[in-house]
């Protein structure tokens, strides 16, 4: 079954869309740890990060970059955090966080939850220094 | 002032090395979230990771997988993870965490104590599959 990242990328879900090319798609994280918070995702659909070939998993990481220089001067903060998890959606995916805190990276804690006006707002903020 | 990180890669401060070229060097993190959390550090002090350069940055992205196969290899885990926060140490450091729950990766949690046998074992036999 396709996961719900793939499902985005082939636009039966929507999603609140940054930047896209041939083979990564970025989007905001509709559950958010912190206002701003993106994912980068390969559309190849490959369960685990480190299981990525290296072309597609250099190509991502050089994605995310470029996305996270966007969050940088989109979002008020310290600095973007990355991480990678993937233990809950099997497509890899990279957190792009804006971080005031160690514990912004946290994804125990409650999610915030945002309008559908907030998250267009952030989105079109972060398209706009891209 | 140099960093923690540059006193090891000048050898003022030990560290269970992993691997090093001329640009890179991975070591076990002193204070462990999990057995295997080993730093992926770039010889060049910079603060922050989306202020490397962008070569500088693809070479660690690279680099990081290459640590993480071995990684994986050596520690029984789901998958490893990735976390780069850095609000503590002023110099880039990528986290690689072997993750068995979402919850392995959270910094506030208390830190592992091992011994430097167990330090040493799990340095030599991260090493041993690179």
């Amino acid at each position: 079954m396709a996961s719900i990242f793939t499902k985005i990328i082939n636009g039966e879900i929507p999603a609140y869309k940054i930047a896209e090319n041939e083979n990564y798609i970025a989007f905001l994280d509709a559950f958010p740890v912190v206002k701003g918070h993106v994912l980068v995702v390969p559309k190849k659909e490959v369960d685990k990060i480190f299981e990525l070939d290296r072309e597609t998993y250099n190509g991502l990481m050089e994605f995310a970059y470029d996305i996270a220089q966007g969050v940088e001067k989109a979002i008020p903060c310290l600095r973007v955090g990355m991480a990678v998890v993937g233990l809950e959606v099997p497509h890899v995916h990279v957190h792009l966080i804006p971080l005031n805190t160690m514990g912004d990276i946290n994804f125990s804690r409650p999610k915030l939850e945002l309008s559908s006006e907030e998250m267009t707002e952030i989105a079109e903020k972060i398209k706009s220094y891209l």
